[in-house]
């Protein structure tokens, strides 16, 4: 996680961190981003204000680095030998990210507030979106030089087709993705990608 | 669009009704669904609040009417005679809809606020959601009385498929999609498709 270096003697004793990363995923699954404050973040940790300064400088640092940390966190690396093994797990994965009970909450209004606040979706998009990125290209590099993928393949266009119908599913649709809806998806992108 | 039926002589006037439905696309993109009102939106259109409330009933209905008709009537149902050709313009179409600069603004908001209110959530895939998927469910059938897709083709996952990636870029990692990406785009779904 993102943290500000302890000036002199000052540490951080992870009870509080814990108990403060709790408490900013539960004002922000339930007022949203865009009301969160650390007053109250604060208030439901049961510290004080200064406990919140001393780990991060702004309420927007001190979001995204607990986001970033939950999210990145839950990005899969698996190396299980296949690319539709690798596949497979990684949609397991990105569904248990996408219907976490606080998170599947957080993220639609974080999306709202990216869309009006560009500075955000850069934070976002450089603690978020590329870590996780990075995780999937290695699974797609692991398989082209196994040679199961073309060493052409679009790693940018293969990354999106693997996160984006799941997210549709749960999200958009507020529908659900069983392991019978993964296995048939798995399917479809290993054609998908030529493998 | 949905419209509750004139009672006795009353006329409903096309011009007053494009006012209306400008301004609710208006406020909407500014101000988010939640802060949508009925005075707010007769204020911008410069009518009466009973101009309103003779054509809907409600805000929901009102709001859900207005997207309902535009985003219906932006979906794709091309008949190019080869399912590459009707999958090609489909992404074209989910790429104009979802880059509307009104629109691309009120989707997210509406997507937050249908996490947080179950039914709107349903009144959206009921108007909005599934006669978008009715044209594109259209083209599939189409590509397998041809015999172009297989007839046990999977046409839930197949749907969702050609509009997440385009989603996905445009709205999570606001990103482009550019023509030569929606080529592409369209060859790795041909390949997914079985096609």
């Amino acid at each position: 996680m993102t943290r500000r270096n302890p000036s002199g003697a000052a540490v951080l004793q992870p009870a509080i961190t814990e108990a403060i990363v709790e408490a900013v995923l539960d004002e922000m699954a339930e007022f949203g981003y865009a009301r969160l404050s650390m007053e109250a973040v604060a208030k439901r940790a049961g510290v004080s204000k200064s406990a919140l300064y001393r780990r991060w400088s702004s309420k927007q640092q001190m979001a995204l680095a607990v986001l970033a940390d939950f999210s990145v966190g839950q990005a899969a690396a698996p190396d299980t030998g296949s690319l539709r093994g690798d596949v497979r797990q990684t949609l397991e994965a990105v569904t248990r990210w996408l219907s976490h009970p606080r998170f599947s909450r957080i993220l639609p209004d974080l999306i709202a507030e990216m869309a009006r606040t560009p500075e955000l979706s850069e934070l976002v998009e450089s603690m978020i979106g590329r870590p996780r990125r990075e995780h999937g290209a290695a699974i797609l590099r692991r398989a082209i030089d196994r040679g199961e993928l073309a060493p052409d393949t679009d790693i940018d266009i293969a990354l999106d087709l693997i996160a984006a119908p799941v997210y549709w599913r749960l999200t958009i649709r507020d529908g659900e993705a069983e392991p019978g809806y993964l296995d048939k998806l798995t399917d479809v992108l290993m054609r998908a990608l030529g493998a």
